[in-house]
């Protein structure tokens, strides 16, 4: 449950403005425009010590005389003023500041944060909440309380609608807003927090979405700082079946330093944000455009039951660029009943194409009607999922009121997402008239489309997946700085594996040439022999592994040969594997590590020589399921040879997404104290046939190390 | 040479209407209106028995009543008299028709390709050519002579410009248009040339390429039936340093039926249609968008240096954003000279940021000088090769007009390429004023620049590989129906690879197991042997493969057990190939075939059982130069392994590079007759060890056949 101050920031009975300005254009005088001007019903306080009035407002000279205590404050004072106006606020028992100030962490990373930490401290103690320091501000033109000192509600006339966008930029809570309302949609939250200091975007949005009348949420991130707050954020959106979307920037920035394991390296922020919003049902976008081009299909209430497209025109080159773009966002085209085409026959010109996509021809310039005599046909063809409606040219002598008329009448007998391209303005305007979402082009109508259900799909995989598997990158279980990992020797590795339900390779750790010839019996040739320490982690380099041994001779003489290596390097030895020699079809490798930000990370990957060099991985989020891992596997671009093909049989998917399953749990056993974990390679067989972990290399908490179950 | 009856398409001295309306809104009629509209300034002569004036002008019973032979007619009756129009006109010696009526090959792909390919037939041979039929038309605003009856040129105003826009569909030879005229960009040409029986849509562009006012060529195609006349274009362009942007349609279409060779399934359509694109210098766009998003660039006259690049805002996260675009699409951030970083820290405020991404702040709102201040810094700094400029919120308070001016001042002043981020329309417009490419979003405008730098880069590199190197896909060139490929057998294929400089493994074909056992004592063991048949491709699923023999015990019992498989299976035995086990590297295919259309095609890519399944490879057309070949491998996805990666050498790529740079003289040499190729694997040694070809099938024309050299 979102913090009440929280609902209080976004809907307050009172606002004191500390540093309350008579000019408009100023940061203390804006929000006192925009209270009058966009319908806010509470009380506003202006305070300044130097005027009684302000842009129509009584004033008064400090906080504690006003005539009761505000809800809410915004501070728009500078420098050390701003601080003690927040202490201020927190004395009185103001519920939350929105601080406009700037000159904290913003300006110095390091004092500026400090200060920033302080205020925290003293404030929170209170009960205060504080939004920023360096907000632009929080606006609702739900409630009309607009504490926000954006240029932007001046350029672009507001209107209460369905959308929200949080950002901590203010130029990112404002673009998309503006961006929608060109489009004509309603927004209704806009909010931009600033630093950080102590709300975050994410928690604040948690508090958005509990807001019944919003259906779409923009996010605009720079950090995720607190996972777990925007995984409340996404579980009570998938509650309301409420899409988000996020445009996460800074998605170049360099990797985390070289790691001692795969997935350190591997397991970049980018792509770990990429698996968390994933695992969220969270979509995530590349750009601006991504935020906004699509937001309008989310607000029309459909419910897609699939993908295939059906596309209609009147050129015939619009068809063919419709159906790549279908092709390229993997959109298959609906095929239409006979019956359908059939009557599509009876109505079209025999020159017009009955087959999907449907090409009316340049016919339709001598008879209007063709279009609308044609929606009704396919509309009772159940084979369609979506509609794009391509119309490239038109006007003069074109009845385009009628087109447009038609397909709203379509769109609403058939329930089922429509888009629209047509590159004339005019024509554009004509089908906007009408409700429906038009674009310049058919491949920018598709790919929102695309978006769209793709998104939907996604929002279902997640709830499916996360009904009762709650996020738990809790602090506890982030990989703590002070910890200090340490390498398990192979051995244990793979025991610690196995007991945790991972199919390993039979093998034995011998003490001497004699169990190593044990062993070797018992396992049955060849033989592959390892030298094991807990100082080697890559032993093919120093001539510690030997590969198909098939006598006792051999693995004596391999125990020798090892035993000498390792103690001549000043390791330690802990002694030889014997382990039987497994084939697999495809060596794969299974990894995981604890993310600093997002906890447990579990990477499964095509393996070899070259997974860093040439990365086909997929990185998960535990707890998941082996459906999921399956699901994952699918998405590799090794996925066909993985399924089968040039007549193989499939290799045993089954097996290996069990496998990446019990590494998710086992990344979440507090008592494991996994910090990261190789298992490289996996060898998997054919169907049934299993897979089988050849190394490992696990590294742990050390023993006295905090984390963990405590 | 243009045939100079398309440059009296385009500039007619007199046009005759065969089928002259006097309603503007049908194909007889609106020629006319545009004809006298657009400031056409020869000889309009409408023809019609039924009236004597059409929309002002005296109207014609019929062509021969004429007071000249008009050069150019448009024939805009329906069916029968069509022909019998078209006939006439060439009876006449008039030089061209436009032939808009339909009812030809795109209504009836077989009785009416077959009615177009007897009127070319019985037209050509009085010299007179054909636009269409089924053609929207031509237009030419530089001229006024607009052959057409879009309803496009009613919709969006025409203004003479710079760019030509081709295509056969009529609603892509205008979609573009009105997209350019909405940019405030003239467009000159704008041509439909429709079932392109006689004049091809590449003909015709090879006419417009010769207009010295056109700077800029759009190309719709939905096939390329004549790539000889496409080269053409493309070598003028080149000459004249105009750029040419082609948006190929119909990319998803399934590839080619099955073929005997990897390249023959790998190189489907879609792929060589990219690699001859690239081959000749143009870009290809994947959708309308790609057409006109960038065309603003390419009209400025800039002449880049380089891709590094610099983004100034007053947003914080549009800096982000930019860096993450610049990122995505391969522009480095320019790193500024440390004067320059001094310079702008005394003008901007303490919390801004100097480096680049150049972060201004919100501190712009109070001080819109700041941004005129820091240009000329800048622009001072050669680090930077272009400019993004990002105003996402601007308005009330700001002095926009300023920062409009400035920055057309800044980029005047630097005669870099600059892109403008204003999602705002009236901020957006300020900058349009100015001159300004601008574009909503800041991954918008990079895109733009890397489109129009990367196709700049494209354009030289075509230039200077095209020098002296006609296209050669001359019909002889292409696989014809009636050829009969015939397989060579293994030695065959090695042999002939070899005589053509080809690095060939060391091997012998023997003829019995006596001179196998010879080959191993000449060759050195390990040996491979192989059994040899021009009838069987597949030899491992056979048990034709033996690897690593060592004694003659061996060899001589692979002869026997070969023999019996071979000629057990009633195939032609054509002895046992004894070769030396080379080992390499990496396993990598060469391949060659020819296209029906394209001509000769060469694949290189990564190698191993997958090569389909998984594919990794590049196309190219020959002739091309080594060079050229490593630039394509540089481009594979292993490039990172062949470069040497984990403390490994590089590969030898140069030994590569030959190695294709050799397949494609092979497939130039008509002698040769090679239909296809495939050196399966070619193994790759580090630097300095070249490569070697351990298995070879070529199929090549059968002796009879009359392709080649005749």
């Amino acid at each position: 449950m979102p913090d009440s101050s929280l609902k209080a920031v976004l809907d307050p009975k009172s606002i004191a403005i500390i540093g309350a300005s008579d000019n408009p254009n100023k940061i203390g005088g804006r929000p006192l425009v925009y209270l009058s001007r966009f319908g806010y019903r509470g009380k506003v306080y202006p305070i300044n010590p130097k005027r009684t009035e302000t842009l129509g407002y009584k004033t008064y000279p400090a906080l504690r005389d006003l005539p009761e205590t505000p809800e809410v404050a915004i501070v728009a004072v500078p420098g050390d003023a701003a601080l003690a106006a927040v202490d201020e606020c927190a004395d009185l028992g103001v519920k939350a500041v929105v601080l406009m100030s700037s000159g904290f962490g913003e300006s110095d990373p390091v004092g500026g944060k400090e200060k920033e930490r302080r205020m925290v401290e003293r404030v929170r103690a209170k009960g205060t909440r504080i939004i920023g320091p360096n907000s632009q501000g929080l606006a609702n033109f739900g409630t009309g309380a607009i504490l926000s000192f954006s240029t932007m509600y001046l350029e672009a006339e507001p209107a209460d609608g369905p959308v929200a966008v949080l950002s901590q930029s203010g130029a990112m809570a404002v673009v998309p807003y503006g961006l929608m309302r060109q489009r004509g949609i309603g927004v209704r939250h806009s909010h931009a927090t600033g630093n950080d200091c102590d709300v975050t975007v994410s928690e604040l949005a948690a508090a958005v979405v509990e807001d019944p009348e919003v259906k779409l949420l923009l996010l605009y991130l720079e950090s995720i700082p607190d996972p777990e707050n925007l995984a409340e954020v996404a579980r009570i959106a998938r509650e309301r079946d409420l899409p988000v979307i996020a445009l996460k920037s800074g998605r170049t920035a360099a990797g985390q330093a070289a790691a001692s394991s795969h997935t350190g390296a591997l397991a970049n922020e980018d792509r770990v944000v990429d698996a968390f919003l994933e695992h969220h049902g969270i979509w995530r976008v590349r750009d601006t455009a991504g935020l906004v081009d699509a937001a309008e299909l989310y607000l029309k209430g459909w419910r897609p039951k699939g993908r295939r497209l059906v596309a209609i025109s009147n050129s015939g080159a619009v068809c063919v660029m419709s159906a790549d773009a279908a092709s390229m966002a993997g959109m298959p085209m609906a095929k239409l009943a006979d019956e359908t085409r059939a009557e599509l026959g009876r109505i079209l010109p025999s020159f017009a194409t009955t087959t999907n996509p449907i090409d009316i021809t340049a016919a339709l310039l001598t008879n209007s009607r063709l279009f609308g005599d044609i929606l009704p046909v396919i509309a009772k063809d159940p084979a369609a999922d979506a509609f794009v409606i391509g119309v490239p040219v038109a006007g003069v002598g074109y009845d385009v009121d009628a087109f447009a008329r038609d397909t709203a009448t379509f769109a609403a007998l058939t329930g089922k997402p429509l888009v629209v391209a047509a590159p004339q303005p005019n024509v554009m305007a004509r089908f906007k008239a009408e409700g429906l979402p038009v674009f310049t082009t058919e491949t920018q109508a598709v790919d929102a489309l695309n978006q769209y259900i793709s998104h939907l799909e996604l929002m279902n995989r997640a709830k499916t997946h996360r009904a009762d598997a709650p996020f738990v990158a809790k602090p506890r279980d982030r990989a703590s700085a002070s910890s200090t990992p340490v390498m398990l020797n192979e051995a244990d590795s793979l025991a610690l594996a196995q007991s945790h339900g991972l199919p390993v390779v039979a093998h034995r750790l011998c003490r001497s040439a004699e169990e190593c010839v044990e062993a070797l019996q018992a396992i049955g040739g060849p033989v592959a022999v390892k030298g094991c320490s807990a100082d080697i982690a890559h032993k093919s380099e120093l001539g510690l592994v030997r590969l198909g041994l098939n006598t006792p001779e051999e693995v004596t003489d391999a125990w020798h040969g090892m035993e000498r290596i390792i103690r001549d390097s000043g390791k330690r030895f802990d002694g030889v594997i014997v382990a039987a020699m497994r084939k697999g079809r495809r060596e794969m490798i299974i990894g995981a590590h604890r993310d600093p930000v997002f906890g447990p990370v579990v990477m499964v990957g095509d393996g070899g020589k070259y997974v860093e060099a040439l990365p086909d991985l997929r990185l998960l989020l535990p707890p998941f399921s082996a459906d999921e891992v399956a699901e994952a596997l699918a998405r590799l671009r090794i996925a066909p040879v993985l399924g089968g093909v040039r007549g193989e049989p499939p290799m045993d998917l089954a097996a290996l997404s069990e496998a990446v399953a019990a590494v998710g749990r086992l990344m979440m056993d507090p008592a494991a104290k996994i910090v990261s974990l190789d298992l490289n390679p996996v060898l998997v067989g054919s169907a049934g046939e299993g897979c089988a972990i050849v190394d490992a290399v696990i590294f742990r908490e050390s023993a006295n190390d905090t984390m963990g179950n405590k």
